[in-house]
């Protein structure tokens, strides 16, 4: 059984459309997907997931298995089971491109699209934009705390099952990560894949010169050698031993990684045993629990490591595994609603995200305005699919990528240094709160 | 392209195979899977994800498109490509059943495998097993906190993709919780769905009393109305109000969900009205913010709910999403291994775990020994796959579920209690020390 089908979905979205479908309630319904609050420690989002969101959309489709076993629930009537039979997303999107720095309250997505379209949609939107925005903005922080260090998603493992290994991979290198480990990954977005050994393989080999020169023969290209199985001095010791030797056969060895240990104090001593050895160029490689934090951390303490791979940390967003989200209603049949429940409050209407720049070009402020409501700054939400069909070319993963450099690049500089208290400024326009008091005054309750 | 194929590894298992096959070095391997310890506030694991794994074990082939593309990165010769093409798992398994109750340093699964086979399922072994013992786990917790009230999980929508909507489901069913509102994985595992209203379907109705009896004559089985759009007592006055008018149709309001607020407070309210209005057989659901904690509060409090929807905090175990777990090599060739490196020794060999209990029928402590090695209790990990063949009749959920629930109320009182600090005893053999001693003294550094 595939692991996606429309049926990703949560229930309550067939019950209400089965109610809609009763009463014929399909008028145009505006909805919209956003950030309530940024978790602790965090200043800002990048915004991930929308190409996924919008090939789910554009091929959403129940299949005649889908409507058997719809039907045989006993829970559904034909009306629904035939409206479902001939679904097709026919709505509007617009969005906040990939790779665009965002903020909390501004709305990533918007659906408008005949109610029970929109609502059927719901689920499997959220659970694909709240992961990658989840992940591309954990990752961002690192890119931010690494500058010029290669970065790898070693996170397949511990990710939360198959498609977050693979969404991981694509947040983050939308993010600036260089690289991914998982194979699949590289093969779908083609980003570019890296791997070494494992411990495994030099215990097989009994001793590690041998698994060193046994694994250098077998990849020759980019040999990459695990030293802390036993001992990690005496395995860069051995590193420059080997070096000599496979230099006779055109074999570089490209760099070393540690694992396990005191990483920084480790890195130094490695670095200065190649160095004495003569191999300057070769680089060293870590691996297990880092963060943001602990990059910084070896940044100030000016360790020698070339480059990091991020398991866990990364692929499970460990210190903020969540991003509060919601998918709101904003807008039916014309009339702005909002949702008033203790503490859940929300901004109504059609909304447009306009942002500043300061002289020296980075940002300074954004200001949550309504569509058509006139304000200065560039505008972030675009219109990028009509009628259900996708607007324009689908952007490259390099292109987000360039998006998602040039925005951290123009990040305050105290989000860059990932200082925490710090407030992106994001203003609500006259407009937008004249449109809310309206939403409560129409609110029959 | 598919979630998932072979290619859902990590680069570096196709690496370490490609230096196996250039030295034919196919000797048989012995790996285990573990988690190395709890996170903090943990006091117990429980074990999930075998059936998947081996259903992976079972299944995994590598098309010709995933060899035409390993072949196209260059990376890789014939000789690897050629034992891909054929590839098929002929290894045997050992495993703690599902359901089971474990603890740190005990081996969930075995694989014991000629080495590069061994070595290729690694990666997505790991990704199954952890994340569904991660999650039954959690979910454990909010069993023993919420005796005898209904559980569901409602965490599709912020789970970490797909998989982690459709794991979590089965995961959390396993460890007790009563239903799920991702409709897949009603339709995967055969999990009871359930599922109400959005607050959009208020909000589009206008005003509460028409959205709520159009919901009742929509789905009239099993009506749940969520009543906390607008006001939550102001909601179930008017329930109270519209069920007499139900009532001649033949339709009865099962329930109300409150989704923010101070739910217990309000939730002792809206009792007092339905009481008040003759609804004493209507129940309470509410959802948001819901964890083991939380559920410990409302015992406590005597919160008169008698449901709960459970989200992110379930299904992204948001306290701790991930837990510190290993697959690693115990024995190659007959000869025992372990793992030296700093702070992360591991036990080798081929283990057993034996389980001991008291008079009152609650464990009393674990040993951890070796397969052979004589021990009093009753032994965990069984043979389930030989030669590449499940062994047995693939247990039911139902079934796997009822072990959870046996092995819950056989936890000693305090971790039932989920009290902290409490560290439940597994003690190592003689024999196992022993082989460790042994290890050491083989590895030649």
């Amino acid at each position: 059984m595939p692991d996606t089908s429309p049926l990703l979905t949560d229930l309550y979205e067939l019950n209400m459309v089965q109610a809609y479908l009763d009463k014929a309630e399909d008028g145009e319904a505006v909805f919209e997907f956003f950030v309530r609050r940024l978790p602790a420690r965090r200043g800002f989002l990048l915004a991930a997931g929308l190409e996924d969101a919008l090939q789910f959309l554009e091929t959403m489709r129940y299949s005649a298995a889908d409507i058997d076993w719809l039907k045989s629930t006993g829970r559904f009537r034909d009306n629904l089971l035939d409206y479902l039979r001939d679904f097709r997303f026919t709505g509007d999107v617009h969005a906040i491109p990939e790779g665009s720095v965002c903020f909390p309250n501004e709305p990533l997505l918007r659906i408008t699209a005949p109610l029970p379209q929109a609502q059927l949609v719901e689920s499997r939107l959220i659970n694909i934009l709240h992961f990658q925005t989840l992940i591309a903005s954990k990752a961002a922080r690192m890119v931010l705390a690494a500058p010029n260090k290669i970065l790898s998603d070693f996170g397949l493992r511990t990710a939360h099952g198959a498609e977050a290994g693979n969404f991981s991979a694509r947040a983050s290198y939308i993010a600036g990560f260089n690289s991914v480990a998982n194979v699949l990954a590289g093969q779908r977005y083609g980003i570019p894949i890296v791997g070494t050994m494992a411990h495994s393989f030099v215990q097989v080999h009994g001793d590690e010169m041998t698994a060193f020169e046994t694994f250098a023969r077998a990849r020759p290209e980019g040999v990459i050698l695990l030293i802390d199985t036993y001992d990690t001095e005496a395995g860069a010791r051995k590193v420059v031993e080997l070096a000599p030797r496979l230099k006779k056969d055109g074999i570089a060895i490209r760099g070393v990684r540690i694992d396990s240990g005191d990483l920084i104090a480790m890195s130094k001593k490695v670095r200065a045993i190649l160095d004495a050895g003569g191999m300057k160029d070769t680089v060293i490689l870590v691996s297990g629990g880092i963060n943001e934090d602990v990059l910084q951390g070896m940044k100030k303490d000016r360790a020698p490591i070339d480059g990091f791979g991020i398991g866990v940390n990364l692929a499970a967003s460990i210190d903020a595994p969540s991003l509060d989200c919601a998918y709101k209603l904003q807008e039916y049949r014309g009339v702005p609603k909002r949702k008033l429940s203790e503490g859940k409050q929300t901004w109504p209407g059609r909304k447009q995200v306009n942002r500043a720049y300061g002289s020296d070009g980075r940002m300074s402020g954004d200001i949550l305005s309504l569509e058509g409501d006139k304000q200065n700054g560039e505008p972030l939400i675009v219109e990028v699919m009509r009628g259900g069909k996708r607007l324009g070319a689908v952007p490259t993963l390099a292109h987000i990528r360039e998006r998602a450099a040039r925005d951290l690049a123009r990040l305050p500089e105290p989000l860059r240094q990932l200082q925490q208290g710090i407030e992106y400024p994001v203003a609500v326009s006259v407009a937008l709160k004249d449109l809310a008091v309206e939403a409560d005054r129409l609110t029959k309750k």
